[in-house]
């Protein structure tokens, strides 16, 4: 079968007038290939079907949205109960509460729990009330970390004004020294180190952080009377059921989570100890939607689900196997890889391949040959991948790294 | 039967630990009586029912997302069907577009739309987008109106940053004089004049603007080239299909919607013209969630149900009853309210009531015979409002004037 994306590429057309460039944000897939499809017709499991039909094994999962696999079952079961009942209405349903008590319960940190819709608003939520707790302003996050799209953290200047970052100070991810002396440079003023679970910026290797360096992030707030706040929005739910540096042993003040805590419905989680419940009650922070209970219902169900269902093991499983997979291909290609992170969360870069000219032409065939990888961003391994779900991407990146050989040699 | 909330009080007390301090944000009760219950079990059409089974005719409408009933039998088939084939993923379905496209086709100044979840997502793009066009910093909004929730719209002082307002200037609403001072005061650096479709700020008569006041915003940003950008987000779809200025023949450049237009589904909506495409293409701005399709379907449902159902003209009938019916009743009793605003949008006030002491008596009574008012915050009748419902309401209501007359005299 000729690979062909024609209805996609016609729907291109059209959201490039109907929006203002396009599609926009993180599935913006201008630098992707234009092999890479962009609009999808349906979901299942850990597959995708493109709006010409083809069908993708997907290792983006939804930027991290899918962690069971998409259309889970027990998790749409759920919802649909709730949306037959009630859904966003002048007040919450009880599965608000129930809901919290869960997260209180799951994550080690947490005595309290907020909901929202977006990470950013769970990133906001936690600066906001370390402000508010603190009295302080000033913030440090790590160079190139991403904290989500709003003026304070957004990645791209457009649309920024000076007094959005007035207050925030950087600091090398995994570098005590360097963290130190932003630590200094905030004097008196600082109301929160901002980490994520490991570093996961788009273009380069990942970095699991040191032991010593959450120790000294942990140290430094509790020196300086700030808040440790983990940005666990990608990471929640992939590597254990709390926060994800308890596998550190390293709890956080805060902690915003996100994407994956619903297996997709739209949900953000603030969880924070008691020593910031006072500056969580100061601040105004609410939408609309925020206490609809069909993100709820699916909340609980993921959580159960994962649990039930052994997801974290299985996507470490699934993880190693591919990676090693990927490794021998490109090995018996003649290719040397860089896979770093963590394997549920992969990233692969290529070795001699400094604009990721390799890379996006192995990921444009991948695409071609059914499996949908990202040549710059880190990827999402789910809990529906099983070990044959494994090797037929595999099989379909030989055919990858044979045309990689063929243009690259 | 008697009025009974013991389950309601005991989510409350459970949430009160759960929570930083119980339920937060627009649907904290905190300033309601305590016989408004927070939690609900069931939804349908205008009415709700709280856990501890009273039923009321809901008169908030989800804080405005409920636009054509609760439970919708068309949009929530739409949404269903879509949840049963995609949601959220790796890339939107193509509902993504085709409803960009509706938006750009109903909404008059409308040339492109981005998609977000809450309305302060909405507002924000649309600052941004200021900014990155202009070129400047400078934003003008209304002394008391309520624009989001974020650091730099949020009412309260609690975790904002000096940074965070350092762009800001205020104006008084329907003053062109206090506006054309704020513009003067902004000088070269003017990005936006930020204005709401009428004043609906909480504890204060609602106000429609003048049709001086909109054609002097609008006169005074082109003047400055700076954008005019309307935050319809809680009246869009109540007024017209279009921004809700266009029915005093004044477009604006951006306009944020929200809460209704996907009838209680997690959507917002940015509409802008091609003056500030550009800038739209240069912020970067994006949520998880935000390409999700059953938020698409069910805007599509909604929109379709709204023409369809003549919503618009069936809100401002039940609403012209409701008003009417009320102040008679309210002058049979001797006391004597302000309603102002638009009746598609009530806020019933009551003179020689300084600290709303009597009306929030008097909600509370309607809330014992099972009719959900609010004292000061604009309320939402809803296109599921029929006559015969609002007669039940008022014969509801009766009792309550009954109760506040005994004891106010």
């Amino acid at each position: 079968m000729v690979y062909n994306l024609e209805q996609d590429h016609a729907l291109r057309a059209r959201a490039q007038t109907a929006f203002p460039n396009g599609v926009y944000g993180h599935q913006n897939s201008a630098l992707l290939s234009p092999e890479h499809p962009q609009f999808f017709s349906r979901a299942e499991g850990c597959r995708l079907w493109d709006v010409d039909g083809n069908e993708y094994i997907d290792f983006m999962c939804g930027y991290g949205t899918n962690l069971l696999g998409y259309r889970h079952p027990k998790v749409d079961e759920a919802a649909r109960r709730q949306q037959g009942v009630i859904d966003c209405a002048t007040g919450p349903s009880p599965l608000m509460v129930e809901l919290a008590e869960t997260f209180n319960e799951l994550v080690a940190h947490a005595d309290w729990t907020l909901f929202a819709k977006n990470g950013t608003d769970a990133t906001t939520i936690c600066i906001m009330t370390a402000r508010a707790q603190t009295g302080k302003n000033t913030i440090l996050v790590a160079d190139g970390a991403y904290h989500g799209a709003s003026p304070w953290c957004t990645p791209a200047p457009g649309g920024v004004a000076p007094g959005d970052r007035q207050h925030q100070l950087t600091y090398e991810y995994n570098n005590v020294e360097s963290l130190t002396a932003a630590v200094a440079e905030a004097g008196d003023d600082l109301a929160a180190i901002v980490v994520s679970p490991f570093k996961h910026d788009v273009f380069v290797d990942q970095e699991w952080p040191t032991a010593e360096f959450a120790a000294a992030a942990r140290a430094l707030c509790d020196q300086k009377d700030a808040a440790l706040v983990l940005d666990d929005v990608r990471c929640a739910l992939r590597f254990t059921m709390g926060a994800t540096w308890e596998t550190l042993d390293v709890l956080p003040d805060l902690c915003a989570m996100s994407k994956s805590v619903a297996n997709g419905y739209a949900l953000a989680v603030v969880t924070g100890n008691d020593k910031f419940r006072h500056g969580a009650s100061q601040i105004y922070t609410t939408g609309s939607f925020w206490f609809a209970g069909v993100s709820f219902a699916a909340s609980l169900a993921t959580i159960a689900a994962v649990a039930e269902e052994g997801a974290i093991e299985a996507m470490k499983v699934a993880g190693d196997l591919l990676r090693d997979g990927l490794d021998q291909q490109a090995r018996s290609y003649g290719f040397q890889l860089r896979q770093t992170g963590p394997v549920q969360m992969p990233l692969m870069l290529m070795e001699d391949d400094p604009n990721w000219e390799k890379n996006i032409f192995f990921c444009s065939q991948a695409a071609q040959h059914g499996v949908y990888l990202h040549p710059w961003h880190n990827m999402f391994v789910c809990a529906a991948h099983t070990e044959s779900d494994i090797r037929a991407a595999l099989e379909r990146t030989d055919a990858a790294f044979a045309a990689l050989k063929k243009k690259f040699g």
